[in-house]
């Protein structure tokens, strides 16, 4: 296992993608380095991946969006012959920790989430061709994109064995996609998923697992009618230069990760990490032009990129860190100037894209299994984007009043528009509306407030933290919350948190994360798939699994 | 533990629960026997409960219903000093298998699902009434009432103390009603839920956790005047004379139980029971006069009571039988007649009553963790309601043709009025609409051929069965596919089954059942709960819980 899994990379290290841009097309080939895998112990044979090759997937997908906006259709394809994508790596699974299968999972479905927020909110469309066995994870590459080929040539099939060969479920998203998105019928969704040599031809079109099926012979025909029948579909501004994401500006220290607009600080003995967010230094750019000029350097956009990335980092590197707690320095009405400035320029490629991406970034902030906690203290600037950030937290704490001896400005929380609607969560609300599911007249009395700065008293009052302390309770308060907490069971934390963040509808995305994910997750710890005589165990080796047939 | 545990129970053998009925308004305290706990090894002190004292309450509910129609308010209390309810009892839990534990929290689930089915469709309203405690599930059985009054005593508190006592979630429906039902801020429910001391007084109606919060002074005539407001929004039959839920006619053999109207056979070397349905043998009656006067007897209250008892003690006393296989045998125009005749007559308050019984019943199959096919075989009457059953289940198998020297008719399927909307799911939709979710054309051709006797290849064609075989084929495919489902693990197919039956929206029922009980589980199985270290063993020895910290 690395020293740290890195979740930065870009085009020059990719080892297993090849992405090839030509006109309003993207071909994004999958051709997985054997030898590349992220840990030792295992090759990635037949195509199939571990985390390595999904962080390379994700970063594919986020600069196709901001370095290539003129894009209309990826069309995903694999490099090898006979084999379309063999899924998660068995092995990999097998030896590795609980933990690291769980995060595993969470980020390949977090990565197939932004594909489909690719396709429906930037309109990059994603043409899966698949020639060869496209098993397991590789369907479920197939499920996240917006229209299936298949090739129909007696080789050539969809498979979600996992249950079958495994005794795990297909762990990125397949049962949901499978009922929910391509709306198989149930009973031939079971059927499916407990068949190891999956489905091919005219039936898979038939059960509703692909949309064609094609002799080889006008396979590519077919690839081309179907990019042209997507690329009319869908609008994307012709004439666009892209920017650069240039690589982030960080610095790894032993207790702490330093980024241009963020640190965080870690303390193992208290199981904590402080993430302080600083607030923009200049105000926002006069003209869209101005923006694109700065590019990756924009403050909004370079703060997404380094929380992203101190989130991902956290959640792998740092298992025992139990506790988030957010702060932040700066000046809010530079914040809010930054959220008007994109609010105004929305229907900018690059505005829509920064925008789409902080709801991508606070929809990983809420799926993080550690507890979150704002912290709004004098000198702080939590408007908008980033008092978002505090609605996304479990516990919010304030400061009431100024700080003895101390010039900076009580603690103040600003609203802007953004906070209304601009960030839907998983659940397609907005947070402030998912906070008030019981008292939806409370989101109209704190719209008629945005831009006005709330002091400790109002926030209490409209109900936007949970409690407000002065000087004298301040210290005593936080810490014996932040105590408490990390005396709690983890597993319990995880459970609990994951129950109440997603209050109202449910859609995919929650369905995905709160029940596939739960329902794996037991399987992830029961015997029958990775006790030492279970199927994850025993996969290969010739000797059948061993299982406690009890139904639970 | 006891040699079966039985889920049949009549007012005369209660004893933890005192009913009393006066006129519309019925009383039911909650007093429980210290000494009658289920199995040996605890007590249930402080009202706490176990699997026995819910069985009483499941039945006290059901024959309200059914004997005592005119009740329109049911008003909940303790029959003990200073406490409520102490929720599940912990010595219980700590001792019970992970089977055992998971099988309870199911059966409370669907208790308290009951309930507020009881309310909103039958009219029947809970109003929950709580001086002393009401922690973890003594405050769950508060949520699933209409209407909860907390005396503000300095003394009586809701809680949900499992995470900061037990590692464990509140396991019915207590994290789902708070955020959904009762809608309470995703911050102060985080605060509630890792309290152990609970909210009293007013602080509990301001977070929502209770409707009202009233001085002991004033309790009974804030009881009083709910129930009289309670009992003017409801609508009930005045004059109405119930029927008596006689006891089940059922003998156990070793591999059998047979019933009036249904054959269960345990097969256990295969791991398979198949329940065997008979059809009524007379037509419906003339009148509801005449259905009232059959009571118990009527055959499709009578074969719900049986299917119910039997899918109840399977999940319960035969943890090793994977499969259920469904059979019927009879005459299927007699049970399209059935249903012909309670439809007719739904706004008869039995008819009404026994129509939403068998939907009780249907998702009581559909929560059912074992793999579910139906076999409709020459001479089966696999009609409306007994089609329905075809449709809960995971996979149909149809015999094509008759059966060479047999003179039984070829196996037929007939749609009634019922299978379009009667029975809805947990999800809210009925099962053919959940069948349908790709092709919701699909239901409007069945609804075109109601009442048709549709035979193999008529089902196959309007896509109400999985596969149709002829005589050539049929045993090998059947036992190809049974040998087949008993060689997969018994967790993946847990956990693909729950992922597979509810496609389209979610609901209260479906998060718990789907989300909280998926998560619980987990919990169940990790050490930080369920360990030799764990919270549910260290629980009361004065030792603290040992976690691993690890966050997952």
């Amino acid at each position: 296992m690395p020293a740290r899994i890195d979740f930065q990379t870009e085009p020059s290290r990719y080892r297993h993608w090849k992405l090839k841009v030509s006109g309003s097309r993207a071909d994004l080939i999958l051709d997985v380095d054997e030898n590349g895998g992220l840990f030792e112990g295992y090759q990635l044979k037949l195509n199939s991946y571990d985390l390595g090759v999904d962080i390379e997937l994700a970063d594919i997908v986020q600069r196709l969006r901001f370095e290539h906006p003129q894009i209309r259709v990826v069309v995903l394809q694999s490099g090898k012959d006979r084999v379309f994508c063999a899924g998660a790596n068995i092995r990999m699974l097998a030896g590795a920790t609980h933990a690291h299968k769980v995060n595993f999972c969470k980020f390949t479905n977090e990565t197939r989430n932004t594909i489909e927020d690719a396709s429906e909110t930037s309109g990059q469309k994603y043409l899966c061709a698949i020639k060869g066995t496209a098993a397991g994870g590789g369907y479920e590459m197939a499920l996240a994109c917006d229209h299936i080929i298949l090739a129909d040539d007696g080789n050539s099939t969809v498979a979600l064995p996992e249950l079958p060969l495994l005794a795990v479920l297909p762990g990125t998203g397949g049962l949901t996609r499978v009922t929910d998105k391509r709306k198989v019928r149930r009973d031939l969704a079971d059927a499916f998923c407990t068949m190891e040599e999956g489905v091919r031809g005219s039936r898979a079109v038939k059960w509703r697992l692909v949309d064609q099926s094609v002799p080889n012979s006008k396979f590519e025909a077919a690839i081309t009618r179907a990019v042209q029948r997507l690329t009319n579909a869908t609008a994307r501004p012709a004439e666009t230069t892209g920017i650069a994401l240039t690589p982030l500006e960080r610095t790894f220290e032993h207790g702490a990760i330093r980024y241009s607009s963020l640190d965080v600080d870690i303390d193992r003995s208290a199981r904590r990490a402080t993430l302080t967010i600083r607030g923009p230094v200049t105000a926002p750019p006069a003209t869209t032009g101005d923006m694109q000029a700065q590019g990756a350097s924009f403050w909004p956009l370079r703060l997404a990129r380094e929380l992203d990335d101190a989130i991902l980092h956290l959640r792998a590197n740092e298992p025992e860190i139990g506790t988030l707690v957010f702060k932040s320095i700066g000046e809010s009405g530079r914040v809010a100037g930054h959220d008007a400035f994109l609010d105004a320029n929305a229907s900018h490629w690059l505005a829509g894209e920064i925008q789409h991406y902080w709801k991508r970034v606070l929809k990983r902030i809420d799926l993080t299994s550690r507890s979150l906690v704002a912290m709004i203290e004098p000198g702080s600037c939590f408007a908008g984007t980033l008092a978002e950030i505090a609605f996304a937290c479990d516990r919010s704490f304030m400061f009431d009043g100024a700080l003895k001896g101390d010039n900076r400005a009580p603690a103040a929380l600003t609203l802007t528009a953004s906070n209304f609607g601009s960030y839907p969560m998983s659940n397609g609300l907005s947070r402030l509306a998912t906070r008030f599911i019981g008292e939806p007249e409370s989101v109209e009395t704190a719209r008629a407030v945005v831009g006005t700065p709330l002091d400790a008293s109002d926030c209490e009052r409209l109900g936007l933290v949970t409690s407000a302390f002065d000087e004298i309770d301040w210290d005593d308060e936080v810490r014996i919350f932040l105590e408490e907490r990390a005396s709690f069971s983890s597993d319990g934390l995880t459970g609990m948190e994951a129950n109440l963040r997603f209050a109202g509808p449910e859609t995919m995305e929650t369905k995905i994360f709160g029940r596939l994910t739960a329902w794996q997750n037991w399987i992830f710890q029961r015997p029958n798939a990775a006790g030492a005589e279970g199927a994850l165990k025993r996969y290969g080796t010739g000797v059948k699994a061993t299982f406690d047939p009890k139904r639970v």
